[in-house]
């Protein structure tokens, strides 16, 4: 089969080549994908910045979807024919994550899904919304199960809450969405007044352009009665963390979930002690999440917000458009029929 | 002032009289009443079912809402002309019921609602929702919290939860609008058709007459792909409580929050057992749940349903209207200008 | 080897008999057993009152430990030589209950460990405490989780707490020996003196004789100073539920876990409504509340309260001594060297 | 009566003078002050670096108990003669902070508790506790309520859990005693070999010198079989909170309540998301934290460690020793007779 390779850091590393097809053993699957999406993790990982110690050559990539064409002995949940997505942290099924359980990571360290085929445990896998296409399907096990676990895992987002989300990228479109269909009031930010516009479409109720706005964490604080917002989706770290512990209500929750802007942040502990913050910080959520959240598409008929789909061959053009940051939404993949 | 006191148990014992207009001491407040409800609770009081030592002359109903007409010293949190809401049990702002908190209730044992003017402690009250009516307003303290404080307070109904309401009473009309503005599926169970129809326009996705379908439990199960609903708002008790055991999922959550089929019900333990049943029994909430509540409400401009309101001076009209059952929703009672 | 199988309903259809050696296929463990314990349970499912669809021949029991003897391809969690205990539950590696995760449960529906050699997938079992015997071990999986799960789990209690617990059968004492390392206070209930002897040397600071003190709920109300316990764990179901409501504060937790003298409770439902009582039916618990219990165990040096222990080849009268109520503690087997 | 006041900024500001005795009015209660007790609050108030927009001549200290001396209208929570302990936090009586109840705070904004009589609303204390003196007692309000609130108000402690102390004031003791209570195995860090072994006195497990070891984080990691504690109590910030993020169990959760060494900290932010770390900043708790506080310490009859007790009139001396660094526990004022 036709695979991607990462031999080393950097996009030039990236190469596509020949793997032999997988075969299933007892409990596991193989999937033929027909979809796949980017995740900000996938640049950084490729950089060198994020896990220095990744081994080579690994197969990139986190989200995909796709047909299952064989299954090995054993197999309950699933049979040819179905479609499912797989899920990110393959073994963390259900409950709070423990080493064990979130060691095996699709896209690194374990091989991803930036290949023809792909083998994994049936545990790993769910069967795909019916409403959603392959690569629609594709964008959820990373962004949108960590909205979804921010908002209804760990946090408890409640009809007539207001939650902040930073920017328009997978997670915070995918926030933006969930958290309406939760009956709260949803404030975006964003560098561009295209994006808020479209984010308003989606359901915000107001947009805050934080290059002409940049104290935005007061525009917050106005458009909140003076009150902050009840939830922050935190995505962009380095000093936007700031601003957005003084967006947020005394014993408010700022969701720590990316870090597009830098990687460290500076916390002002007595604004944090005053104002009884948690600082949540998430990386994706079990595979409960990802039913949860299907069931809640499903019920709902949300589709996600796909920027653009580039063929899987072009998985490279599809990463540089990613980290260019102009897109709205998912960037995603489709694979050759 | 006019005022209705019951003095001793039964319909007959409620006499219109004349009371001195109260005073407000330090910290209280006088509110001139615009609007009232009924609970189904002020029925079982008043028939000295549900509390035999009650303590007579007292004025009854739980439930109302009006103009601040005259403020103590000290109140700082409403003034003169504001439109309030009083809070069911007075001294419960916020947390977990203690005993403490939870012993002056409007409407029994403290003296209640049905008077032109009511006292109150200024902590026992908040701002009315700007998008409601004074009666609409009144319809909330007792119904409309129960349904939030099982969903939201103690609950937690996420979007895609399938939620089971019982009738189509004040709390279970409350609790088919709230759980719809949190993005759950509502299926509602009654005795008459026109009633399904009328919870449907209002958002239910499903109903089962359970007259027609006895074992609704069953017909619960077929709508839920054999898993069963994630919440039962069980208002009716009795028998009926048994089959919501059966209605619910593998670790699901029944709240209970009213009899009025029956006060005493048969628990099957091992079927509880077996399916690891919440069943929670709630009474009301606290004031913040009022404010939460009406916050949501606001956000999303939902009206409760007033199925009719009477005149003040027809309280006893209205109370036997309520034993009818023939109510949609709230039965309320207007006061003159 | 050697293996008890049940062919039917009833101490008579228990036979010792001949089954082939179990051989571990991928990831799965095979367990020579040294400890098993017995559960109420075990007789209800004997006697046909628990799950009439059984299917026979089947192999009874759920609480075994053992030493691994052969491990299939693919196993990492443990190797030959190395003592374990068996999850009763065994795919409930974590989170809460759903309904695919439950199914296997040894000891009926599937084939349990009373038998030479049991063979599990790895994720279906934990490495043993150090500082107990392979019998002590033995009695962990259903009774001591459970009351893991009720008083950490799903429960929530603190120093200072009050909790009662009823009879001093396995979970029971489990409960009293938990719930004293988390530094609340225990009442017990027994019929017998010097049950509640042993008990309060075990750090009960109470005890009470249900049948010289048959209203025992007001002699728990007289030693709260009126106010209740916080949470009681009861195990005795029939009338007992009802005083169980009775002794518990308002706003408490009554965790469902067994019905020793009544498969049936009735509810008084206002009782259950003014106290706010959360009632909370738990059947046993995930592999991590296991491994939770066993750090907690370890960490304290605390052993199981074993009654009595019967060879592996009486394990019939070891399942007549538990019906007979006699015991104080678990009833375990051991078998042969 | 004779009262300390601060005038402005610094030491040389606090003036002890002469102010009218309180009077109560309705639901208020005076209270002749027998102990107080110092925080770290006070010092950096003080100084102005903690609110630069305090109004003087205000009364510092918020810690204080005392007892009764006169009760205004309507009050029915004491009785002239009992023994009190004051809460901090006056309004904040049950559930999460909102900015209404937690306005008023003894000891700045409002004014506090070094004055001979002090006059409060009657919902702002609680009866203190038998077992300890007046002067043990007002060491409760802040650092106590702190520990109780992080473990197990917000946090949820359970026996077999490792808890990580930094130093050993008033807080991190109180969490050392409390965790120890609830079953927990306590780390402790200090600059000191003394105070190291005074802290295992009281039940620490381990200590760890931090300058011996200034890569504190690693020894913790050892401690734990590299799995990192359940909790961390951080009061020191500034470089201090990276470590602790590296020594906390994934998933696991870092209590930030003080800044002993530096207001600002800086967060390594991929270091926190890939441990899931929850880092939540809390002040105080409610008047109900206190309650259970206070409940819990009588069960075990615990006492709070007192480094050293100054008279009343020798505050600034109280206030310099608590600065110096030097105390292993509360420091403490003793109100002549």
């Amino acid at each position: 089969m036709k695979a991607f390779e990462l031999r080393g850091f950097g996009l030039d590393s990236l190469v596509l080549t020949e793997r032999p097809d997988p075969v299933p053993g007892p409990f596991e699957v193989v999937v033929r994908m027909r979809g796949a999406s980017l995740n900000y993790r996938d640049l950084v990982l490729l950089r060198g910045t994020y896990d220095p110690n990744l081994r080579f050559p690994f197969v990139p990539l986190s989200d995909g979807a796709g047909e299952v064409v064989a299954v090995g002995p054993g197999v309950t949940r699933v049979k040819p024919g179905e479609r499912v997505v797989l899920s990110y942290v393959q073994d963390w099924v259900a409950g709070e994550p423990v080493p064990s359980l979130v060691a095996r990571r699709l896209g690194g360290p374990t091989d991803g899904v930036l290949a023809e085929y792909v083998k994994v445990p049936e545990h790993g896998l769910v069967h795909a919304p019916t409403h959603l296409s392959d690569v629609e399907a594709a964008t959820l096990p990373i962004a949108a199960v960590t909205a979804w676990h921010v908002l209804f895992g760990v946090g408890r987002v409640r009809p007539g809450d207001t939650v902040l989300v930073e920017g328009t990228g997978g997670v915070s479109l995918f926030a933006l969405q969930l958290a309406r269909l939760a009956g709260a009031r949803v404030l975006v930010t964003s560098g561009s007044d295209e994006k808020l516009a479209r984010a308003k479409a989606l359901g915000a109720s107001a947009g805050i352009h934080y290059r002409k706005t940049p104290e935005w964490d007061e525009a917050v604080l106005a458009l909140t009665g003076g009150r902050g917002v009840d939830h922050v989706v935190e995505v962009a770290g380095g000093a936007n963390l700031g601003r957005a512990l003084r967006a947020v209500r005394l014993g408010g929750e700022v969701s720590v979930v990316g870090f597009l802007e830098g990687m460290r942040s500076e916390l002002e502990l007595t604004q944090a002690i005053r104002r009884c913050v948690t600082l949540r910080a998430v990386s994706a959520g079990s595979r409960t999440s990802l039913e949860h959240l299907i069931r809640a598409l499903e019920a709902h008929a949300v589709r996600p917000v796909v920027d653009r789909v580039f063929p899987f061959t072009e998985a490279r053009a599809a990463l540089e458009h990613l980290a260019s940051g102009q897109h709205f939404g998912k960037v995603a993949l489709a694979f050759p029929g």
